[in-house]
């Protein structure tokens, strides 16, 4: 399967700039063969701030951006796209926002070029397998469902299902639990047992803030500066090295 | 309008019992006249376990607790009950067993005795105006709609609206911001502040933990050890004493 991922936990590490902490993997991921970048900004309310941050920064690395909320029909600017990027933000204001657009089916036709074991047949065609980057709320959406994010429902999309580029769910800003805590909410281990305490859910990778996973047809590689921790229900939990390859989550039966 | 509540933040304080934080306030609330509690145990998995915790306490308060989860008809354990308490957990789960229970309006009839603002008509009723006690997910389902919790989506309900007892939202927890943290997801308040981006959107009372709010009628009191912290859109927001009376709260138009 043709199929380019680099689905990052957090846009913005602690001291550092605006996807500072990914560049050189945003550069390695896209290459020279993209020149144009189509933005997502569905994630926060000022689409144009947005897209202006995310314009700056992609320039800065030698891309030029469009923003899709610019676009007059966005099915169609997903389906020039050489290159697509989702921005962070809130879930189920991203999530709700692509499926009143109709971009959801699209972006996956796009990105993957063969039948994916969560979404139905897509037959392949000729410039499919454009390379698709998230951040946070951007790599919830790419997953099996945003089952696992941490936002606030701020509102309420017509199903939790989401792109499904990889048969598995990711929880981006992965938080360990703090032993000094005084606080009694749920820790994000709790959460993340309590969605597989469920029937039929699949694993949740934890990506904790500066790790990512690059995926490159069937192969997954975990990069950044941190482990990440995976669940599986009915398993122990497991932590991965930066480096780890973790292409045996691509297989996972849904 | 006759309508009593106890909606309580959290169920457990860091270092204390289960509901040993606020059992005065739950004796007070449910006074002498109230014998049997309706329990309902459906924000967590495991419903026996939590039933026997519920019912443990309940009864050391000098209460007896009828669990939902055993009664052979939901609706008809609504209709009977002389008190209610909804138990925290994930609220996701908690409000599609309501909805797949068909209690939510029942409970609605039962607590309420005239008509709210937030939902159709009710025609009174004998013996209705019955107690309601929420703690956490239970606090969060008495409102208008659980857009403001904090818990991971790990099941689809076919709504978030609630019962919709109070014509506001609340944010059980409530966590003021860490000014020493690294972690970059959003605060809890940047998340109330995107909720309030949306149109039409209600207020939201942060309840921090340990705190709790009683509803008489349509008088409403902040209880418990801190300040609760309200968010209007397009208002700036502002922060009750423990004691304050929040009655203004009730008055909100939808």
């Amino acid at each position: 399967m043709k199929r380019r991922l680099l689905l990052v936990s957090n846009s913005t590490l602690h001291g550092g700039g605006y996807l500072e902490h990914c560049q050189q993997q945003i550069k390695d991921f896209f290459g020279i063969g993209v020149k144009r970048i189509l933005f997502i900004p569905y994630a926060l309310c000022d689409r144009d701030g947005y897209a202006k941050t995310a314009r700056d920064k992609f320039n800065s690395l030698g891309y030029e951006v469009d923003s899709i909320h610019e676009a007059s029909d966005p099915v169609e600017a997903v389906r020039k796209a050489q290159g697509i990027f989702i921005g962070g933000g809130n879930t189920f204001r991203l999530l709700k926002c692509l499926y009143d657009n109709n971009v959801l089916s699209e972006i996956n036709k796009r990105v993957l070029t063969a039948i994916t074991v969560t979404m139905v047949t897509v037959i392949p065609q000729d410039g499919d397998g454009v390379p698709y980057m998230g951040s946070s709320a951007g790599t919830n959406v790419s997953t099996v469902s945003i089952n696992t994010t941490n936002d606030m429902p701020i509102v309420y999309p017509p199903s939790f299902n989401a792109i499904g580029l990889v048969p598995f769910n990711i929880n981006p800003h992965f938080l360990d639990t703090d032993p000094n805590s005084r606080h009694m909410g749920e820790t994000r281990e709790q959460r993340i047992i309590q969605y597989h305490e469920e029937p039929d859910t699949p694993s949740v990778l934890g990506l904790r803030e500066g790790s990512m996973l690059l995926v490159e047809g069937n192969k997954a590689t975990l990069l950044g500066t941190c482990k990440a921790r995976l669940f599986t229900r009915g398993k122990p939990t497991t932590d991965f090295e930066s480096g780890s390859d973790l292409s045996f989550l691509l297989t996972e039966r849904q």
